[in-house]
């Protein structure tokens, strides 16, 4: 089956700090013409993060794209100078929590949304997290609170409808899923 | 904590099929000016389609923002007239797939990537699955193969990089979890 789709021609809209936005005319499989709006991005890490004594560490941001305040895992943007993703997740968790970790381990990687945008986002676990200091470097432009949740207080958040997005559901799923392991001796 | 980001002017780039593309200037809590790219999307809905004899159901097509076939759950986006996520998902399986399902269940929901994009994302299981005819009613602009997939076949394709979408990625944790629950009698 033939799935590849031409690009016959491609117009660059804009080119914001984080996004460009990009619409292509393209020719489909069956030579059909059609139009495909892409935002490119230059991908993310995401850090899921436990203390030693087994609770998770969130932050609590406000994001204009839904109007809300969010609850999630830590995470930030690779820059240019910064293309490893492990070094990104590092460079979050500390800028954002005060925390960093002597054991990492990569967790999953994914496209947030390929029907239309080509963000990557990586996403580790951070555990046996020692404080770095105490004044925060938070980027000039983020106000963030940190939460830090036991188990059942986080998939509370969950309930209530505060803790919404793609990463960090998968992060809640995914630590239901090692307590499960964990029982069964896996 | 105030976290709050006033709009001070709303800008609408480019008005798309699927997205729209706004660049917001903002009034960050600490009085510095901002700017926020956001994406509109009218939001959409996912399927976990497990058949009779416990495989899953996934569709294998070209993502052009990614410039790579991807192999997904089924899923489609919300129209106008048809808000309802559940009718969605019941749509798009029919549409993507040729079945369609005697039980249905809400699994999750989330914003994709609430950074930049107010996509949010209904995700159902569904079990008992029945094939509904034989001629497909795919979307004219959309190519897709059905792939049929046990646990370790989907897994497989996860370990080989075709399998990478957020919600799917999603999918497969969620089978693991409730493999795992299954095991354990809960």
């Amino acid at each position: 089956m033939n799935f590849y789709e031409e690009t016959i021609k491609s117009t660059s809209i804009y080119k914001g700090n984080v996004t460009e936005y990009i619409v292509e005319e393209v020719k489909l499989p069956n030579g059909e013409m059609s139009q495909r709006e892409i935002v490119r991005h230059a991908g993310a890490s995401a850090v899921i993060p436990f203390t030693q004594s087994g609770e998770i560490v969130l932050v609590k941001q406000y994001r204009k794209a839904i109007d809300q305040v969010s609850i999630e895992i830590p995470a930030g943007l690779k820059d240019a100078s910064d293309l490893d993703g492990l070094h990104t997740a590092k460079r979050e968790l500390e800028e954002e929590t005060d925390y960093n970790a002597k054991s990492w381990k990569f967790v999953t990687s994914f496209y947030s949304t390929p029907g239309f945008t080509d963000e990557f986002l990586e996403i580790y676990e951070a555990t046996d997290l020692y404080i770095v200091d105490d004044s925060l470097t938070q980027d000039d432009d983020e106000t963030v609170e940190v939460i830090i949740a036991t188990y059942d207080e986080a998939w509370d958040l969950y309930e209530q409808g505060l803790l919404r997005d793609s990463k960090t559901v998968f992060a809640l799923f995914y630590w239901k899923m090692k307590k499960l392991e964990m029982k069964l001796g896996e």
